[in-house]
């Protein structure tokens, strides 16, 4: 059973764009990022708070993300996170972009929580896999 | 006497960050775009319809940006916008990005219309120039 | 038996990098994406004018990418490309950002001809084509 | 009279458009900024290891940046700077954006020595400062 989906508004500005008339193929990712810091903010840890607090990061470790459709200026997006699988210093999310009913982008977002320093794997904080925990 | 300024909230994700820690500096004028993008949204006009209808651009012709103190990562900002100066094919804003109290950078943006095929000078819609107006 | 494996050098500025002091995730999308307009410069055709002659345009339409090591401010990159599929409307290439012997991340890149009117599947221009081929 | 130009040679990819077909105009800032720190790479300093060495980071304080011309999606351009003012803790720059002989875009750069830690105004190391003093 699914658990909690995410959703974070956004808007697509000239910055998001390119020549070809549609979002800039790498810009979906940061439209996703953000989703993933302001579920984080939802959760109630601020993402600079935690990885100054405990010395770690969180680094994308790896994206698989397909273009269906292309997002246009001016579109409304809907961006969404759906944590599928938490590991003790590892998670993976899905993660679509959609307009209205469409899907426009979907990935798969695995994330490593890494020590700041050393860029080597790190527990995640146990008070934040907790509450991400009881979103799976 | 000042008009209408405009406000736009806008928060510091890790796309807008470099590392030096702080907001690149090119990324300041993106919050000032989207504000601007905003600000014509709340006057009744979408800025893709507006061009495609009229086939016009609303192209920066100038900016004069002044960096006070840094906005950094997970910061909520206050961005705005006052128009000052409005002619047939141009018009001016100041535009501030603030953090609570602080003014962190602020800027003098001139904004040419521009008649999208030739690149040329072009009319502001009448329509929007009145509204515009209404604001100054 | 692999083809001709194509390589760009690329620099990380500050434009590149966040607050984390290591290159954003979806920039090295940005760097890969440089080297895939060079290597068709490369072949002989401007991505611009090929898109302009024949109403096309070449969008990605699926990346899977794998983050192993961070690149740095001031790094000297070197982004690779090898053609491994190539179909009537449809290519796929490997790409790798390096550092020295280190391979920092490595994609598996999709692209699409698109009829850019209509945003629908179309045949890469044959003369593209035909040069494309010779690098499997 | 004037002192030496920096040139720096540029291509405009979609990542640095936007829909209306041209550059984003916060864009060109990013390939003046690549400019800057080649220029300081000709002189003998890699701005990382300034920054880590001697703890402070270059930042910039004020733009203003005229737009005349746009650059479009695989043009080749020439980045230039000229530095015109050298302070302690403070130099002004002249920065142009050009394609052939025309000048796309020009700006005024003041850039600041800052201590890293305290973002307050630090000497420009005198190794560098002697370097960029031959400059003018």
């Amino acid at each position: 059973m699914p658990g909690a989906t995410y959703h974070l508004a956004a808007r697509v500005y000239y910055e998001d764009t390119d020549a070809a008339g549609v979002v800039y193929y790498a810009n979906y990712l940061r439209f996703m990022e953000r989703a993933r810091t302001e579920w984080l903010s939802s959760l109630g840890f601020d993402l600079a708070d935690v990885e100054r607090e405990h010395g770690v990061v969180f680094a994308v470790h790896r994206v698989d993300i397909e273009y269906r459709l292309p997002a246009r200026l001016g579109d409304r997006l809907d961006v969404t996170l759906a944590l599928v699988e938490l590991g003790r210093a590892r998670m993976t999310a899905l993660q679509e972009v959609r307009r209205d009913v469409q899907t426009l982008s979907h990935a798969r977002v695995t994330i490593a929580c890494l020590d700041r320093a050393h860029w080597r794997p790190a527990r995640i904080p146990p008070a934040v896999h907790a509450r991400m925990e009881a979103q799976l």
